[in-house]
């Protein structure tokens, strides 16, 4: 974080605003009117209009004392165009609000936005509004990102059909391991401040956690392939969670291959090092925002040659269950042990 | 509030989402796809869509000691809505996200989407979609609507031109004093809980600040009568404030009456109460959530009849300043000292 702090107040709200919102650069031809009015005017031509919502809170959903700001401005982003992109659309807009206490300088509200400005421009979207607020305790960050798609073209999750493949792009558990590294750190960092973090080689975890990505690229690339999924929705709160949600919503059972789903070595690793099943990890531990879907069957030749893309199981009829085959040849029921913020 | 108390952690956030939603009823033609996956579908027919957010946070936004809950959420729509009609369009759909610590049991969750299903009835929005979060303390909404509007219709708050009439809806004022009031009473209250607050007489200023309307009646009488207004916005942060936006943003300067100014009687009893000027009141005071519009003189004669229009003043060249005209012919240059979060 910068050294300077200019407090809040010194600016004003509308200054504030002003401040945050100076370099927006409109992206889409579609934003009639931007920031700085009671509310935003998008046009639409011909196209059908996605929208998903998703608000992060501190000490809930990220913990400040290993979250650079830009980072967390960034992911805040990211989290909702994953939303948007599961859908089979493209994400052209977002409002971003946040409500802050007076801890927070204007410096830090600036790296936050950078973070924020930076995912706008890497995804094409514009920053078309929010609002900006005082909290009593704790930053609270609340994304709506809308986007297009051609009409009847978005992909639900309760249209999984028997005999369908279950797909996941790139790779599992990443996330979860980069905040267990992370939240061990900051245990060894509050009993010995002397002790420097030992974060070496772990860039990849780390970066999952912290600068996430949304898949894009494989909506793009299904697109070029002529491949509409049957089914679809982003991986936030691990894998199992996700699959049973299809599951439910499409009135179908599953099955899926341990020796399928996709973790890389880094990630194995480090769940060794932490007496953790790496399995587990891509089941339950969340935040990986891949996509998880489902295509026909007769589509396999037109994926197959993807490395981003790992067919990791079928959908079978409802009274078959949601079952797991390990590598051992065993069949386990699939449960959610997915992060669920209520039971903590 | 009701007795019964669910534990949010024994419905899970899927099972509270499913509990809160479960009543919903769409009322647009235009929703493809509401709650319940990765984001919401909204079909366009030739409309522009218009877009706010507005984030509530207790303890700055509102005081759960006085609020009824089911009231938050009708208030925390209609505050949005006001910003759609304040651009002259029409809401259609809402997003509604909430953060919230354990204190809070599912019935009080549900009371609180009472208000907001309440709100989306009266003015025919459709909730289709939202965030449910743990939170460390406190309670946060985050509300994002959307409206549609004739392609080029909306009306900006830059729009403004010299000579045109500034106009103003309903009364001023009595939300404010509304606020003064309940405080007044949880003071007496912490002090000597056997005390019975004495609201008596008072139903007006209190329902204006806790269960305030967004003034879809004058947009729809507006076009009624043929006139667009040349800019228009919703009054949160008192007339003054938002007066000066609509000067700086058109460029313009004003003069103001404040024999115009509408304030009800019991608003102008209870400042006279409390040693308050009503015209400050009402210029300072916010949360009227009434719409704020100039129009161009010879429209005057379509609005004359309106007891719920009054014409306060008129727009001059940047050059005069923006001044208000007291009843004793005094001329005062016109500044914010609206509601400002940040010098609290």
């Amino acid at each position: 974080m910068s050294e300077e702090r200019t407090e809040i107040s010194s600016l004003g709200e509308f200054g504030l605003i002003e401040f945050l919102t100076r370099n927006i650069e409109i992206q889409q031809a579609s934003t009639v009117l931007g920031v700085g009015d009671d509310a935003a005017v998008i046009d639409h031509f011909g196209k059908q209009t996605v929208i998903s919502t998703d608000m992060l809170v501190e000490g809930i959903h990220f913990d400040l004392a290993y979250t650079p700001l830009k980072h967390l401005g960034y992911k805040s982003v990211v989290v909702n165009l994953s939303d948007i992109y599961a859908m089979n659309a493209t994400p052209t807009h977002i409002t971003v609000s946040i409500a802050f206490s007076n801890r927070f300088s204007v410096e830090a509200l600036n790296e936050f936005y950078d973070g924020v400005y930076a995912a706008c421009e890497k995804y094409g979207v514009d920053l078309i509004g929010g609002d900006t607020s005082s909290s009593q305790k704790g930053f609270v960050i609340s994304v709506t990102a809308l986007g297009e798609v051609t009409p009847d073209q978005f992909v639900k999750r309760s249209t999984a059909q028997k005999g369908d493949l279950l797909c996941v792009s790139g790779d599992l558990g990443a996330a979860y391991l980069g905040l267990t590294l992370l939240e061990r750190e900051k245990r060894i960092y509050q009993e010995n401040p002397q002790l420097q973090p030992d974060l070496e080689n772990q860039t990849y975890i780390i970066g999952r956690q912290l600068k996430p990505e949304a898949r894009k690229d494989i909506v793009e690339y299904l697109e070029e392939q002529g491949v509409k999924p049957t089914a679809m929705m982003d991986i936030s709160d691990g894998l199992s969670s996700e699959t049973l949600h299809i599951c439910k919503q499409s009135n179908l059972g599953c099955v899926l291959y341990e020796e399928k789903i996709p973790i890389e070595d880094q990630t194995k690793q480090q769940a060794l090092k932490f007496g953790l099943d790496p399995t587990a990890c891509a089941l339950s531990g969340g935040e990986d925002y891949e996509l998880l879907f489902t295509i026909k069957q007769e589509d396999y030749d037109k994926l197959v040659l993807s490395e981003q893309i790992s067919v990791i199981g079928y959908m079978t009829d409802i009274s078959e269950g949601a079952h797991i085959i390990t590598k051992g040849g065993n069949k386990f029921k699939l449960v959610a042990q997915g992060w669920n913020a209520f039971e903590q």
